[in-house]
């Protein structure tokens, strides 16, 4: 073995536009090696450095330090000096000294290891080489500090063990502050900096019982130790253990030589974009500063300027600032460095044909040099990631399959939702925070009550939480705001499906009804002041804020098609209103997956119906309030369906508890009894008898209907007769009745027979008949269990992931805000599982509910109309089960066809 | 085939004491013919008849009805001279007739089935016969109109198809006593009779387009094969289906002389007994009625008279009835016909002894013949069923392992609780039925407050629910009954545990506390009025009902201790107190498999402490609180460990949702304000706060040691102080610390953290250490998903099958009453799964569980505690999942130790 290894190279150099590795060595060089590797070969002036293996990491497990060494010290010496070769400097040199940066570098990313050495090399007399080089004593002394600093927490351990542990040398700073009666690193004075030096050795002395080390070679030295040793760190340990990654991976050690922006007025830093991050136009960009280091781009304390003469002409424009002001003090890179500008111009054309895709860079000068220090694919908005990938897909760089993959499907919500203008937004002040519950912008009026509305033009809707008595209310507001209550709450699911702008769960929110005000802290909202919410932030904001409502592209339309190339699962949409059906028809949604039956029965003139029906006592009186209901309902079902014109549309049979209907204020409960000819306390006793301690867990579902068979009756006529109407006028319509809840075989049979019954019923009355399907909810972890049995009635299966996460986790949506957020903080949870559909708890019922149906019935029809059908990891994991389609809020439905594209696209790479 | 099938006899006779076949062969005789075959084998004088066998049912469906008659047609010929021959009367004989009964019977009995005519053979001559040999010639017609009837329905398929449909009879009947003012069949005259005779026939004529069939042997024959048709019909298939019978059984037929007891005062008829059903003493006992049938003695017009001398003269005593006129109007069968009751005598004798169990027989006495007809194990007390299998086992009958097997375990609650006396109950008025929800008998004077429980001396606690705030009133009361809440609603679970009678969800009571009534229907009941409750049966009764507690007798102590020989499971005690937890160890319990600290919470020093805790919005004010608590819980937990004297103990964390701690009524919200100095409104917006929409799926259980570890670091530094502490004073502990609803790993892992460590803290205060385990409930669905992984850290896991059915079925036991009953009503449930664990689907989860767990870790302890831990055929399932152990109430823990030595015999059996 030994033998073997000793002829293996354990040293990998780059720079001076070569290297002996590239990028597809990230095993061997960690993905930092291998990419620094690559941009040096294709031409592009890194600073020069070199890599030790990921191999030599377990080489020193196995072997230990002196032998690993031995190994690779006379590789390391000769790649140091290819280093020194490039730079012209000398590691360790009095005068014109090289320094150096060691980072570790594993295969894939880890957060939780990344140790970094910066400025090694520096000792008592090299700093003084680096005053004489930069003419910048400060910046010498604060490069020392900063470097004994980082080398005694990574290398000498001296790093606090816990949040209560005191950092040795923040201590010192801190003291050496307060001493000097100063708050801020920038008012140290090169004495004070010195200063820190000489206590920071003195303090590793005492903590380590060493001097620190002033030999560079040592320190290199001691530098690589630490990262192989970080390997086995707790942290590292404890990350590899939960992503699965082996131990034998280990990690590799970039050395690479520090460059730097502050060495004069011939040297600079900065950042570009191939194309603009904002709009993804093809347009070279970015911004610079001269004799500056990255730090203070990212600062703010001066003003950065533009690369490119255009866009810097553009910034004076909306600066106001007058052109021969620009030209003089915020010239481009463009105009003040020509041939560095002209080289950077190359490279960043050079780097997006090479890695074919928009790249965000980070540059240094350094003394009329050009150093690329690192190329990463650009962030970029919803609009951008559309353009940038079909213009890479038009110009050849990728293929049609890649432009699909670029899509971040969630990030389409940003196109489909009304956002604020940016430069409004600059003066807004955030007064509380929500949660995102549903994307978009709005601005409005406070209003406390669904019913005022319609008070002012524009209103944002301000509840403690929302019921279904307030759909209305919700339609006519710009906006839904509410103090309790998660992303799956009433307020947020109804929010998306109207693809309004919705934040939930702010409990800041201090709401009094009786009194029309809204508190945050010690500040007073009035019914009629005006707020601003974001919905995609969850920020609240006080006052106006102008809003814009984006227009859909050409290349939006462009990816939709590709999408519909590739998806092998359909897309259906969450719809109860010929309106929402057809906005879902027009984003692309290939039937409707759950059309809710209940939310029609809230409009006023239907409510009275309703609650007369609940407040009956006998199956009579049930039936004739019924009756009164049905040619609604019937009417609501023409509508849907022929929205849908011919598209399968999965009807939800009544699901809410009754209770949810029936009145609950004084006012309303008189009027109800006046109209019914009852007492006021027989109203209010039913009204008290069905309350319920747990109404999720309780009198719903086919709970309802198979107490009340009467309900399903008039649901199935209703239905029927609809789609019989519409065939009449040449209208096609493809019911799919859905009965919510079922956990038990015989639950199903008896709404079955019910529904068969009725529908046969009015197929004699019509003299015709309409296909069908009668299938379930699955929802009840019980009805996953049984699927066997289930299936060998029902003709589908819609899993109701919402539902099914609150009984799986028992955790109700509407309360789980108190413990939620606690646990994500605390990482017991890593999403919130109404958000991203759980795999391992919630998707083995779901994968056992349908491998078991399909055992019994292979042809059946499986679908997911959760909230997790528009959510892009969520469909993927349907796709992987084979089902038929997920369904969604019709803003949604955009997302849920590319990632149903992407998730057929990757399917190969599973197997 | 044919000819191997020739050689088959078809045919089985029985009668005169022999038999063709005997009890071994009910797959080919049915389990009816093959009882009548044996009691006449071993010389029981059964009414003769023979069998034909249910492989003839199988021919019949494969060859026809042709090929079929014509195989068995001498066989049954001759076995009907055989009939004559011992009855000395003729089939269809106009003077002497034999009339016969055919009936099916399969190898198990089959409710939707049993298909029976009796009187066949009659027709409108021999009914003369009937008449000439009776000399009654009301009964005469009266059977010939009945068998018609019967006739009619089940062989010429005349019974109403649906409920709606009418009976063709019945319509008759009903038309005729409204012509005649009637309301009673027994209000017809003999010429009705006849008439309703020759309507019947009309009927049949025009229904079926032939005359009714008058040769006896035409209708023997259609008999025959409407029963092997019975086979095949709907009720039967679905039943079939249901059980997973094959339709290959078949169904024997058994074709029986019919015998009468109201021949003159030579005949009788009569019920006896082979011990006292009630005490279970060894005395025969019955009644008996001169010159009836079976059908007097049930009606109750004649007051029956007892068969020993004894038994009479003791009845008479009891009914005030003088000597002369026992002996002259009552005397007993022995007195009467010495030589008949001598007879009667010996066969009980041996039909006891055959059967080695009490008998419960019936008997008729025709023309001075005695005719056994029936005899099967009598129904009996739980007293009598205790005494009976020890006598049994004592005098050599049956084994030690029988005797265990014939103990009910539920029925033995009857001897752990108060009971009405029978007499006093006699004139009970029954005003409501509720739920039985704790066993046991109470009376007592209503309160509606839990705190004016002890204003009087014995109180019933009437309430619509009641919570956790009520524990001390419901210890003091003597009965509970509330309107709302199912058989696992918080005052059902408590009640039960202390072993106090409870009647709940009795929803036509209104209880309402301003006025402090309570109505049912149009009475009223106030405060201080007398009411009892049943709490075995759920009756309330109006007024004072004599009570008297069972003594627990040696019989009863023997059975525990045959439990124990062969139970190889634990059975331990969900208690919460030294007290229940005294009584269930004199129960034999072997621990405490729940403990739930939070009941220790409610009394009232401790509530303040409890709220204040609460209502702090520190972690260091929470602490402040908490400590004042240690103490006292610290001393819960020394009481409990000192009183299971090393016993294992798992105590569970804080579990409910801490609304249920905070005050609901102003003048406490008041009070505890003042004591906090803080605001009224400041303790109402914290109640407001911690108001939940479903608090079981809410801010409970270890999500309350999750967000706050302060909680879990007191309660572990109690447990383990007062372990340390009993350990100083030479006592041993065990304690399980157990937490509650965890749903993820890192949920049990976080607490686990805060558990140890807190533990090692108290180990070093004390340094010394006591050894504990750190387990997990099962009760959140998702959990049992993640067996294998909880198990890796899990010591135990215990399923909470209360909280697990509830999320399994996504049913609320609060809320169920409002479906449950219907549901079981309809047959969409067949047993209440709160009541009975549900084996297809919570059970699937607890066999997943378990054996994933186990998977991971072979030796990991396993247990349940919930109610169904008490439960004979849900603990049968937990053995056979191999649990180490099932917790259940004190009052339960004899139930569960005889369950789970069941469970062991019967294990074997199913290998």
């Amino acid at each position: 073995m030994q033998l073997a290894q000793d002829v293996r190279t354990r040293v990998y150099k780059f720079g001076n536009k070569t290297a002996d590795g590239n990028s597809t060595m990230k095993n061997l060089l960690g993905g930092k090696g291998a990419n620094l590797a690559e941009m040096s070969a294709i031409g592009i002036p890194v600073p020069p450095g070199f890599t030790i293996t990921t191999e030599a990491c377990t080489e020193y497990n196995e072997l230990g330090e002196d032998i690993l060494i031995g190994m690779i010290k006379e590789e390391v010496e000769k790649a140091l000096q290819n280093i020194e070769e490039i730079m012209g400097a000398n590691f360790g040199d009095e005068e014109n000294p090289l320094l150096i940066s060691v980072r570790s570098g594993a295969r894939v990313s880890m957060p939780g290891m990344m140790d970094t050495v910066l400025n090694l090399g520096l000792n008592d007399t090299v700093v003084k080489g680096l005053i004489a080089k930069t003419g910048n004593e400060r910046f010498a002394w604060d490069s020392y500090r900063r470097f004994i600093q980082m080398y005694g927490g990574v290398v000498l351990g001296m790093k606090p063990e816990s949040k209560d542990d005191i950092d040795p040398f923040e201590e010192i700073i801190e003291h050496l502050k307060e001493k000097r009666e100063i708050q801020l690193d920038t008012q140290f004075t090169v004495q004070d900096l010195r200063d820190l030096v000489y206590d920071f050795k003195d303090v590793v002395k005492k903590r380590t019982g060493n001097d620190f080390p002033t030999d560079p070679w040592q320190q290199l030295w001691g530098a690589i130790i630490a990262v192989f040793n970080s390997w086995n760190g707790n942290r590292a340990v404890y990350y590899r253990n939960m992503h699965g990654y082996p131990a034998d991976w280990g990690t590799a050690v970039n050395v690479q030589a520090m460059v730097y922006g502050n060495m004069g007025d011939n040297s600079g830093t900065g950042v570009c974009f191939t194309r603009d991050a904002a709009t993804g136009e093809n347009i070279f960009n970015g911004e610079y500063l001269i004799n500056a280091q990255g730090e203070d781009v990212v600062a703010g304390v001066r003003t950065p300027q533009q690369i490119t003469k255009v866009g810097s002409m553009r910034w004076a424009e909306l600066a106001k600032i007058e052109e021969a002001d620009r030209a003089e003090n915020y010239p481009s890179l463009e105009e003040l460095m020509p041939s560095i500008y002209e080289e950077l111009f190359r490279y960043q054309d050079m780097l997006e044909k090479h890695y074919r895709d928009m790249q965000d860079m980070e540059f240094t000068i350094q003394d009329g040099k050009l150093w690329i220090l690192q190329t990463r694919n650009g962030k970029r908005t919803g609009a951008a990631m559309v353009k940038i990938a079909m213009d890479l897909l038009k110009d050849g760089s990728i293929t049609d399959k890649e432009a699909l993959l670029r899509i971040e499907p969630n990030k389409l919500d940003e196109l489909l939702h009304p956002v604020f203008d940016p430069n409004a937004l600059k003066r807004a002040t955030i007064i509380a925070q929500g949660l995102p519950a549903s994307p978009g912008a709005a601005t409005g009026q406070i209003v406390f009550f669904a019913d005022e509305a319609k008070k002012f033009r524009n209103t944002i809707l301000t509840r403690i939480e929302t019921s279904p008595e307030d759909l209305e209310g919700m339609n006519l507001a710009k906006g839904i705001l509410t103090s309790r209550g998660g992303m799956t709450s009433h307020a947020a699911v109804v929010a998306r499906g109207m693809g309004k702008c919705c934040i939930s769960g702010a409990g800041a929110l201090k709401i009094n009804y009786k009194k029309r005000i809204l508190t945050v802290g010690d500040k007073e909202y009035h019914e009629g002041d005006w707020i601003s919410l974001n919905g995609s932030t969850g920020n609240i904001i006080e006052g106006k804020v102008a809003t814009r409502i984006p227009e859909l592209s050409g290349e939006f339309a462009e990816v939709m098609e590709l999408a519909d190339k590739y998806a092998t699962m359909d897309v259906r949409t969450n719809a109860d209103t010929p309106k929402d059906a057809k906005a879902a028809r027009n984003f692309g949604a290939k039937g409707i997956g759950l059309a809710r039956t209940e939310h029609m029965f809230f409009e006023v003139d239907r409510i009275k119906a309703m609650r007369e029906m609940i407040l009956a006592d006998t199956v009579k009186g049930r039936k004739h309030a019924l009756e009164e209901l049905l040619p609604m309902q019937r009417e609501d079902f023409e509508g849907i369906f022929e929205a849908m014109q011919g598209l399968p549309v999965t009807v939800r049979l009544l699901d809410p508890p009754l209770h949810e209907f029936v009145p609950h204020q004084l006012a309303t409960q008189k009027e109800l009894a006046e109209d019914m000819h009852i007492s006021l306390s027989a109203v209010k006793n039913k009204v008290a008898d069905l309350q319920e301690f747990n109404p999720m867990l309780g009198h719903r579902g086919c709970r309802l209907g198979n107490t009340y068979p009467e309900i399903t009756e008039m649901q199935t006529r209703a239905i029927m007769e609809a789609a019989l109407n519409l065939k009449a006028k040449g209208i096609e319509s493809k019911p799919e009745i859905m009965v919510p809840l079922v956990g038990t075989v015989n639950e199903f049979l008896e709404q079955e027979k019910v529904i068969r019954k009725t529908a046969n019923t009015v197929f004699e009355e019509y003299d015709d008949t309409v296909d069908y399907l009668v299938g379930t909810m699955m929802e009840v972890p019980r009805a996953t269990i049984m699927a066997e049995e289930i299936a060998k009635h029902a003709d589908f299966f819609s899993f109701g992931t919402n539902d099914l996460t609150q009984l799986v986790f028992g955790y109700s949506r509407d309360d789980a805000s108190k413990f939620l957020p606690i646990y994500l903080e605390k990482g017991i949870l890593k999403v919130d599982p109404f958000e991203v559909l759980d795999r391992e708890g919630v998707g083995k019922l779901i994968k056992m509910g349908t491998c078991h149906g399909r055992r019994t019935k292979p042809e059946l029809k499986v679908g997911i109309c959760g909230e997790h059908g528009g959510e892009p990891i969520s469909v993927e994991f349907c796709f992987e089960q084979g089902m038929n389609y997920v369904s969604c809020s019709p803003f949604r439905v955009p997302i849920a066809r590319v990632a149903a594209a992407q998730a057929a696209l990757k399917a190969p790479e599973r197997k």
